[in-house]
C-alpha cells in the first residue's frame, strides 16, 4: 500500500511545494570518503520538510472536514507548516502555542495566516486547549509526526531523492518524533534498490536509539540538545515502521552537531538547522562505514535562530 | 572586442569553475515588487566570483611566464582565488599577506596551496614585497581588479546570468575595486537587450559613486563598512568601462546592509557575505525604481566570518 500512497501523495502535494535541489560538496566527500547527496529541504517552503506532511494530512481530509479547519499544538516548525499548508489550500488553521514560545515562532505562524491561541507552557495545557478548540469548532487535530498521512507526506522528500539519484546505497535522516525517518524508510523500501536507512540522533535525546534496541518505545530522560527539532519521542504509528525498515540509529555528541553545522555553513554556504547537522555529523563520525558509498542525507530544514548561534 | 573576449574566456575557464545556480525568492519579490534573479557566486569554488578573474588572468599568460608562477598581495578573497586557480592549473602562487591578516584567511590560502610571505600591515609594504618576489622569481604580478583579463573573467558571471535569463531589465553588482562591476557592465552591454547596469556601494565607502559623478577616480576618506570586500578604490582600467556602461551607483547604509544580509540568510537559507548584501539592500532601498522589473543581482560570495556576525 505505502508504495501507491507515496506516489499518490507526491501527485497530491507537488503543486504546493518545491522540488528541492540535491547538492554535493567535494570537500565533505573528501573528508568522509563517501559520495554524499544532500536533499535540501532547507529550501522547502517555510524552510523545512514538515510542509509535505502537513499538506498531505490536510488534503486527505474530506471536504466537509476541511471546511471546519485544522488544529495543532507546536512551538516549532510544524505550527508554521500547518499554517502555510492550510493557507495554500484555503483552510483555517488553529495553532496552540505555549505563552513562552519565542516571538519569532509566533510571528512566523502569523505571517502564514495561522490563528494562535496561547496556553500555559505545559504539554497537558497544550493538549487540553487543542482538544477544546477541536470540540468547539469541529477542526481536525493534526499530530506532527505520529500520523500516517503525515509520515507518507514526509516520505516524499526521500522519494524525490531516490527518483533523482536511483543508485544510493544508504540514506540518513534525523529522528525526533519519527515522522521523517518513518517516511524515509518507507520510500527507500518501496523505491530503492536495497538502500539501507539510518536514523541520526543526539546522544542527549537518544530515545529512538534505545527504542530500536529494546523493541519498545522509550522516552527521553533529558533533552539537553541544541537540535530542538529532535527533542520529541516516537509514536505508536511510526515506531513499527522504523523498527521494521531502519537499520540503525546513529548517535552524535553536541560538539559533533555544532561542528557539522559550521562545516556545512562555511563550506556549502547553505543554512541548515541543528537537527539537520545531526545527520551530517553521523556520517562524519561513522565515516569508516560510509566510505565508498553513495549516501543520501535528508537536510530537514534551515530554520536556525540567527540571534542565538553556537559559534 | 570584449564580446569575443567574454565568449573565449567562458570557454577557457568553464572546466575549472562551477556554473552557479540562479535562485529566486517569492518573499523578496513580494517585498520589492521586482522579479529578482540571484546569480549565486557564493556557490562558486572557494566561495566567490574572484575565482573567475584569477583563472582567466593566469590562463592568459604565455606558458613560459606561467612556469615562473604568479604573485599577488591581498588579505581577502583574491588571495584564495589566485591560490586555488593556480593550483588547478599547476602554477605556483606567491601570496603576500599582512602579518595581522586573520588566521582563517591565511589558513584558506594554505589549504589552496598558496605560498605565503608575510609583511608589515601597510599597502606600501605589500606592494614592495610583491615587487621583490616578482623580480627574484620571475612571477607575474596579478592585480585583483584593475586588470583587463581579470575584468573579463569576472564578467562571465553576468554572461551566464544573461544566457540563462535573457530578458532581464537590469543587473546590480556590488562595487569595490570595480573588477566585477566593469565585467558585468561589459557582459550586459554586449549580450543583453538594453539591460541597465547599476553598482551598489556602502555609503561608508562611496568612492565609486563620487567617481562616477565627478568623472574622475576618487578615493575613500574612510572605509568604515562591514562590507570588507568593498573598501578598495577603482582603477584606471575598470573606471572608463564603468563610466561608459554603468547607469548609476546606488548607496546603502550599514544598517540596510545588515538587514538585507539577515533577510537573505533567514528566508533564502543561503550564506551571503556582507558585500553581496549591499546589492540586495540597493534593490530594497530603491524598490520604486525596480518595481515590475526583471532584475539580476550578482551575489558575489559567501565568505562571511561566522565568528563575527552582525546579528
Amino acid at each position: 500500500m505505502a508504495r501507491e500512497e507515496l506516489i499518490a501523495c507526491q501527485e497530491r502535494i507537488f503543486k504546493f511545494i518545491h522540488r528541492t535541489p540535491i547538492l554535493r560538496s567535494s570537500l565533505i566527500n573528501e573528508l568522509t570518503g563517501a559520495d554524499i547527496y544532500f536533499k535540501c529541504e532547507n529550501f522547502q517552503r517555510m524552510g523545512a520538510f514538515k510542509m509535505r506532511g502537513a499538506l498531505n494530512a490536510i488534503l486527505q481530509l474530506p471536504y466537509e472536514k476541511r471546511s471546519k479547519g485544522v488544529v495543532t499544538h507546536s512551538s516549532g516548525n510544524f505550527a508554521q507548516a500547518v499554517s502555510l499548508a492550510a493557507k495554500s489550500i484555503g483552510v483555517k488553521a488553529y495553532i496552540v502555542m505555549p505563552s513562552n514560545a519565542p516571538h519569532a515562532k509566533k510571528a512566523g505562524v502569523k505571517t502564514y495566516g495561522g490563528h494562535i491561541t496561547e496556553c500555559e507552557p505545559s504539554l497537558e495545557a497544550r493538549a487540553f486547549e487543542s482538544q477544546k478548540i477541536a470540540e468547539e469548532s469541529g477542526a481536525t487535530f493534526l499530530h506532527p509526526s505520529n500520523d500516517y498521512e503525515v509520515i507518507i507526506g514526509q516520505g516524499t522528500a526521500a522519494l524525490e531523492l531516490i527518483q533523482d539519484k536511483p543508485s544510493l546505497h544508504s540514506i540518513i535522516a534525523p529522528v525526533g518524533g519519527g515522522g521523517l525517518l518513518a517516511g524515509t524508510a518507507l520510500a527507500a523500501y518501496h523505491f530503492g534498490d536495497d538502500i539501507e536507512v539510518f536514523g541520526a540522533e543526539p546522544e542527549e535525546a537518544d530515545d529512538a536509539c534505545r527504542s530500536l534496541k529494546s523493541g519498545k518505545i522509550q522516552t527521553n530522560i533529558s533533552v539537553n540538545t541544541i537540535a530542538d527539532g529532535l527533542r520529541t519521542t516516537l509514536g505508536d504509528i511510526n515506531f513499527p515502521i522504523i523498527s521494521r525498515h531502519v537499520k540503525d540509529i546513529l548517535l552524535v555528541s553536541e560538539q559533533e552537531i555544532v561542528e557539522a553545522m559550521r562545516l556545512v555553513w562555511e563550506r556549502m554556504k547553505i543554512i541548515i538547522e541543528p537537527s539537520s547537522a545531526v545527520a551530517v555529523a553521523a556520517v562524519i563520525r561513522n565515516r569508516d562505514s560510509f566510505k565508498g558509498q553513495k549516501t543520501g542525507i535528508i537536510i530537514s530544514g534551515g530554520n536556525a535562530d540567527l540571534s542565538n548561534l553556537p559559534f
